[in-house]
């Protein structure tokens, strides 16, 4: 019976050819507008500084940390049978190209020889065994290359990109009728980003100053010829990590034609049905994930990151080509509202809608998402008035009425003085988060709410740094700037002082190990959506630069 | 001291710069016509036959055999997550470069699949697990390749050249995202012989026709640019398995430039004191191997090679160019012959001469030597006197003389019947062969004392297929054509019985994991010295042909 259907749909399609698809017409245009402002990428060649030793500490992030041991030399300049599990160190994260050369000692290349070369953007990812593979995601993702050189010397480039500080080299196989080394161990590290921002303010604090440059780093090294959620891993453009780093990007790099490709690439790429896929790939040709989930709050995020660009750049040609496929996202939550202005989050989900919201379990996320929701309207109609088009969207402040007082009725605790979600009344830093930001509680309700959590027993917290990354938000709109201060210095802090060169995909300080994909190597630790300190220190100065 | 001794010995060869490497304007004349006559590889596209299974048979050679078990569709057309661990069969043992396509099945890709890809000449070699490694020789020279795909459609090719009839093919990690399937494995398949000789005359028995096909195989596979000695392992020119190999060749593909090749090429890299390096390879340029111990009787079958390649041609400018480097190696023995006329192998081995003979290490080597010696300034002799050059090497009749009277003095044991070696007097094939093949022995007691060596205990028995060329060579030169034919059938038909496509390195028919390298996997199952069967069917037609 499945089968049959699924034939049957086939062969509507096609029949009906073409007429099924929404914006066919300015499809082909938006992806020509996509590689037309597609970025060169900038290369430079990065060395390694210095050996390290992988040491065991319980104090260290994960378990491990890396102690400068030797100079490079001592690796160039001895054989690498005797060096085998040499760790290098290039003090930084780079995104790139890894090259190194093998050079004879004494004897004749008489056999290959057989290297294992092991990247890590952390020092645990160095020395923790990824076979047996227990993650959910594709073992292919941890960097570890075998390679076999079939004579000295000789220069290897991997083909693969990396994304790592630090790699261990051994040995895994040589004759033992000739001898050789390791040289030139060099990246052809790559960002679209050509230059650093303008430096804070004097009389920053240094706190403050070291999470902006870590914050900088991220998202440069995320700044590839799209914005990459992480360049380890998944290596794609994401909505969500769109929004984030397009707003951070605005308050350093400034690279708004990144933006603008992004933007169109997103919609030359949409469903057939006019709503757009949650991520795309560049390679080998421009094309979405076919099959995920449509993932229903990040489509939603779309038109708030369109108007956050328009307000920016004041393109208005772009933001009027791309305004179609904004409207039409906005046909969606009708679907599933139910008579009181409440959006039925449980059907959707049940109908393969991913809410997202965050890397949470055991979050409802009825709240957080009849949030987003408002608030991607409210964007929406602003974005709709600055292109004067406001009469394709009239339902949308009455829909906005609507929604936010289901909001308040259904889910405002006065009692307690917070936002509740779902069946079981949850009480979460999401809902409170996305309550305050959509404008649904007033500021004192905001406030209050934001506070009661600190307080309050059985709260689920954020799971990382992407809802942090709101709360943040929710606590300057509610005109709490230390609480948003103390708790930038605490999370991302706590991230530098446990040793992050960039922020991490996942960060739980109560947990170094915690995994949305059952294996912490497998985290990305140079992550896009961690980025956005940057844009709070810079743009609110007054808060965080004093 | 002896840092100084080098120290002295390095600032007395600058001081005397180029005078002291022998044949030094001989040298680049040499290798350039090395370089002229490397042949243009021929190369076809070979697919894959069939899928098999590996079954566990303790009947089986080294205990495993490939089962037929399903078409090579069955792979194509199925996602190889179902499919990991197959093994594809192409049904004949092939030198090349591998290339595959992988195919999505549903999905998009996104993210890297990591797969091992290895490659077998016997079926054992996909059934035992390589790690931790046990052997003596390189890790590396064993076909298992680790690669990671980053997107789906992709067609691999592995850089390396492998040979190998069976592929195991294993998924390391994929995402549970998509889906996909292997396609369009080929393999690049070279070799410098461009077609097969002549068919055997009509009447041949199967089995022969059956070794002497293998033997073609086996030659075929090791004409690459140079005679390798084996194409999966060393891939390089040795002139013990040339001499071989060369003589298979004259009766088979008559491929002479090839053989006018090596000569040149091992004369144009001979040591700085003239005597030849027992090996060279071709890339990154011509070089031997530094450093090795020198190979005296290898040395020594240079000049037989060159003189059969004379008679075989009569390219007496090619003999005439490369005399002198002929002449040059009969200096050697002088060093270490006691006055009795009998060469002082111990004393040699001693000065790191290698001394090969065998895979044999309890062989005492002493009479086999003599009678190399011998056999070599023999064969030279009658070089020098078909170029007109006998002036040059006027003591050659002398030294052969003293040497055979010195070697039926100390060797031959009248009573016993059988040539002994060493100061136990141990009785081996190997000394009673190299008597033989020098002339020391003559007709009627070469006859005997290879009757004898069926029935004395504590004979040493050769290790493997190069004496057992030699051992053929000598039944036949004593007239026992039945023996030889006898032990041809026993001995290469043994390995045609347990399945062979091309003939082993090494073959001992009562062990099937016996290794000179601690590790059965890593020995060539295609392997030159053992070609020659091919030599001795086609060219003593008489005896093998009816």
């Amino acid at each position: 019976m499945k089968q049959y259907f699924y034939l049957f749909g086939f062969i509507l399609s096609s029949f009906c050819g073409n007429a099924q698809i929404a914006f066919q017409a300015e499809r082909q245009s938006w992806l020509q507008k996509a590689e037309l402002y597609k970025p060169k990428l900038v290369e430079s060649e990065k060395h390694p500084l210095y050996l390290v030793n992988l040491v065991q500490d319980a104090t260290a992030f994960q378990g491990w940390k890396a102690v400068k041991s030797a100079p490079l030399d001592t690796l160039y300049q001895t054989s690498i049978k005797k060096r085998s599990g040499v760790v290098a160190d290039f003090g930084e994260h780079l995104t790139g190209y890894v090259s190194f050369s093998l050079q004879a000692i004494w004897g004749t290349s008489d056999a290959p020889a057989r290297l294992k070369l092991t990247f890590g953007e952390v020092p645990a990812e160095l020395a923790t065994p990824f076979d047996p593979y227990p993650g959910g995601l594709s073992r292919a993702w941890l960097q570890d290359e075998v390679i076999t050189v079939m004579e000295v010397p000789a220069t290897i480039t991997i083909p693969r990109r990396m994304a790592f500080r630090y790699v261990k080299i051994e040995l895994l196989g040589a004759s033992s009728y000739f001898d050789f080394r390791i040289s030139d161990l060099v990246c052809k590290a790559t960002t679209s980003v050509p230059a650093m921002p303008s430096a804070l303010a004097s009389g920053t604090s240094e706190q403050i100053a070291a999470i902006d440059k870590v914050g900088l780093l991220t998202l440069k090294e995320c700044m590839q010829t799209v914005y990459e959620d992480g360049p380890k891993r998944d290596r794609r453009l994401w909505i969500g990590d769109l929004y984030l780093e397009s707003l951070a990007n605005e308050y350093s790099f400034r690279n708004f034609d990144l933006t603008k490709r992004c933007l169109y690439l997103l919609a030359g790429l949409a469903q057939n049905d006019g709503y757009l896929h949650s991520n795309v790939f560049e390679t080998p040709e421009p094309h979405p994930q076919a099959g995920a989930p449509f993932l229903f709050d990040y489509s939603l995020l779309y038109n708030v990151t369109l108007k956050e660009y328009l307000r920016a750049t004041n393109d208005k040609e772009t933001a009027l080509d791309l305004w179609p496929i904004a409207k039409k996202q906005m046909e969606n939550p009708k679907k599933y509202m139910d008579p009181y202005g409440v959006f039925d989050a449980a059907t959707a989900a049940k109908n393969r809608w991913w809410l997202f919201v965050d890397w949470k379990n055991d979050l409802d996320r009825t709240a957080a998402i009849q949030g987003i929701i408002i608030y991607s309207m409210k964007n929406t109609y602003e974005l709709a008035k600055q292109l004067g088009k406001e009469s394709e969207v009239a339902e949308l402040p009455e829909m906005i009425k609507k929604m936010t007082d289901g909001a308040r009725k259904r889910m405002y605790d006065k009692k307690m003085g917070v936002f509740v979600s779902g069946p079981n009344r949850q009480i979460s830093y999401a809902s409170q988060i996305w309550m305050i930001l959509s404008g649904v509680a007033t500021k004192s309700e905001a406030r209050n709410a934001l506070k009661k959590l600190q307080t309050e027993k059985d709260v689920v917290r954020p799971g990382g740094p992407y809802l942090y990354h709101y709360y943040i938000e929710a606590l300057i709109q509610s005109g709490l700037s230390d609480m948003a201060k103390q708790a930038l210095l605490t999370y991302w802090g706590g991230m530098i002082r446990k040793g992050a060169d960039t922020f991490w995909e996942v960060y739980d300080p109560s947990d170094d190990k915690v995994s949305p994909y059952g294996f912490y190597p497998i985290n990305s630790y140079c992550h896009a959506w961690s980025c956005t300190p940057v844009y709070f220190i810079r743009k609110y100065a007054d808060i965080f630069q004093k």
